[in-house]
């Protein structure tokens, strides 16, 4: 990045004092930043760092009394840490990608519908009946195999893959090795023990504003969709699977799994390494904690912790309890004994 | 897909009431059918739909006295879900697939020896001394890097990696991102506290009929092979260590893993999360409850539930248990003190 | 391979009795190793087999009274399986690599600077600004975002991800699919429930020697670093999330996960399935048994088991207390049953 004091304030419609033809390079924490950077003074611990800090622009709570040194600017805004933020959301990543760029190693077939604006790197299928919108990012080997639409704004990560009937919304994130659209796991019984697949010949579908983690996996529906609503966050290494439905802006941490046809509210909280089972449904505004298993549906908002999870305070006076156990044994073989003495002396 | 109520009757060889040129382009639930679609009268609670679905062709169990309406077919078949999943499995997804087809941008190594009916998509490198069968499909960007076997009729989705000396049966399905004969974790301490790595010179071996999914690893042996056996089904993000043997018809699902040299029985199924110790075994028949935890080797075929792993009945009666320790904790005080009382009236 | 007995008693630095001029061409274990193999005699056990074995050469301890057999050799060392272990290594597996090969396919930007001895197969993506070290090998379709650093000697996987920004040391090891440097899984809440994206600008660093399982997932710093030391083993599937330090010759095996800003001390061992709650740490030399949950630091060395995670003993302790819970709770019933009869009596 390459910016002005005074450019990043007019980003921020902020005012500031000091040399705003100063050149901003970087960011860097507070205590941290050395000439050039760009820094903000967020939680209240780092106040004492307003005065040493080398960073050449801090954004600084509208309220600050200190005035900046030589060679270096304050920027004024109601909530330091959010402007940051915003700023660097706005300025986004790799904004040197060149707009409506294909690379010629990448494979597009005649029948795909690429915005004019899309970028497409090297190493990357697009197979028949695709439809990419405008300002999509596509990094290298990437796969989208077909019938696959991307809305507006989303960018891809590389080696990506997207199976048939997957539909992206808009100013979606996909990171690195997220596999989406695969087969869902159902097979039914054959009398000798061995399996026959139940055809997947369903679809998947993203929100606008989704992030998907690296290495993720979402399968498809078996015959109708898997769904994951707009706003809603996944983490790596998470998994989805067939027909299950995710509520807007619920976010779902690392190594979780859902099983299939698993409805999840919206707003939404799981920690990571949590289990759902299938066909059971969470309530709005659920948070299960870190590494508990779901067995059965969760209608009350809350938080729920363990396997098989419980409402968070029975957990918690199950696990005070856990610790007592072996105390508690030997209280009652001592009781036992000491009622033997009594029953005897009758 | 487009195939006439004609041509689907004959792949089922079954009869047909209706109009045997109407056209089928889809495939959907009897509830969601619209003009155009397939659908199966599957469980009992769907019958109450087939007079008023718009599918225009539907598989019905031969006793079906109801007439199809008009611009509609019913073809008859003793049990209309399997009917439904035989003719998906035959009608294969992706069959627009080139037979023989090889992407000018894939590197094939002049040592390989692929079939002719092969379909090799873009990106894809196929290393020496690999063998690639008959009607085998590698999608974009699979990577075989050396010695590697593949059966016929196999089919590799995009972004696979195989190590050296892997070999996969036929018809088997292995998902996007999968990677199969990894390095094993496996190291050696050397006094100041470091690692030095176990060569592992081995290989893998994947049967028959072998789903793998989407992300999962397969690591390879370390001096000898890891082997996977005929029909067995494993989903998403799964991991399995260095030397385990799979028996045939074996289910394992997402997020499950496996540690080194442990041997797995037939028609073993293990839930989600499940994690099993190194160089145990497990019967055959065995089932493993979603996020268990397998320390011991099991030897009697059944339910097991739990970390450590019990019996399912001894799991559930524990688990009845500790939701009472908190009632227990004070009634054992209270006995205690009942108990006071009377030794001091002595 | 192609070896003859004289060339691995040279690397070995060792004596060996028998024909030097045998060629090795393959290694197995003792009791399976046929005609052209090398083995060694590696624990007590495997004693047995050294005067049938068919192997062509064998390590032995330097003690070995046992002849070789006519068309056989043995080569005297002083921990046969140290010396396979050390030969193995020395032998690198892909040696057929060319020294500084570039496939054709591959995209390098103009200002990434290779040395002339790394090998770039095909499909690979090395973007602007990166640099890659003498004898680096990159297998097919790995993807170097930009301002990437690969020291000397370091062998990546095929599908691998290295994001912006992204250091790695000295002979290490990268297995397919692996993804590094991905965003953290960072945001702030809007008062509509939705979440906006706190960016991440920092950076991953990943020391010498170091090894990374397959389709594993390394997140960056969001300001500052997620640093991984000297000589750190982890398996497949592994999640480390942003601004993680991982201390020297710490090992971590398979679907274990450490949340965000947590601070692993040196020679730390991490079972499979392991998960670790953010912004704690555990101390230098702890063991975290398999499927454990760390919500709290540990500051002490030694084995923790449980979820939450407990002393080693007090977990057996409770675990075994579990066992005899449900019996527990019947005999708290009898006490309290022959109590009321006692107190009845008076």
């Amino acid at each position: 990045m390459e910016y002005t004091v005074h450019e990043i304030a007019a980003m921020l419609r902020a005012s500031f004092v000091g040399n705003g033809d100063l050149m901003i390079m970087g960011v860097n924490q507070i205590d941290k930043a050395s000439h050039g950077d760009l820094t903000f003074m967020g939680q209240k611990k780092y106040y004492q760092y307003l005065e040493t800090t080398k960073a050449t622009c801090v954004l600084v709570p509208i309220e600050t009394t200190v005035k900046p040194g030589e060679d270096q600017a304050f920027v004024f805004v109601a909530d330091p840490y959010r402007a940051y933020i915003t700023l660097m959301n706005e300025i986004r990543e790799h904004s040197t990608l060149r707009v409506g760029y294909r690379h010629p190693s990448s494979h597009i077939d005649l029948s795909a519908n690429i915005a004019p604006t899309a970028y497409i790197s090297s190493g990357c299928y697009i197979g028949p009946n695709c439809t990419v919108g405008e300002y999509v990012k596509l990094h290298p080997n990437v796969v989208l195999m077909e019938n696959i639409s991307i809305g507006d704004n989303t960018e891809i990560m590389p080696n990506v893959t997207l199976y048939p009937r997957t539909t992206i919304g808009q100013s979606c994130l996909i990171h690195a090795g997220a596999v989406i659209g695969s087969d869902g796991f159902g097979y039914v019984n054959n009398v000798d023990g061995s399996y026959e697949k139940i055809p997947h010949v369903g679809r998947t579908t993203i929100g606008n504003n989704v992030e998907i983690g690296a290495n993720t996996t979402i399968d498809r529906g078996a015959l109708s969709e898997t769904i994951i609503g707009n706003g809603v966050k996944i983490d790596n290494l998470v998994h989805i699977a067939h027909n299950v439905e995710i509520g807007d802006n619920t976010a779902i941490a690392a190594q979780a799994g859902i099983s299939g046809s698993t409805l999840i509210g919206q707003r939404v909280r799981i920690a990571g390494q949590v289990g759902l089972a299938g066909h059971l449904s969470l309530a709005d505004d659920v948070t299960m904690l870190a590494q508990s298993g779901v067995g059965k549906s969760i209608t009350k908002a809350g938080a729920y912790l363990g396997s098989p999870a419980k409402e968070y305070s029975q957990a918690v006076r199950i696990e005070g309890g856990l610790r007592m156990l072996p105390q508690l044994l030997k209280d009652v073989q001592d009781l036992r004994h000491k009622l033997q003495i009594l029953e005897q002396k009758k």
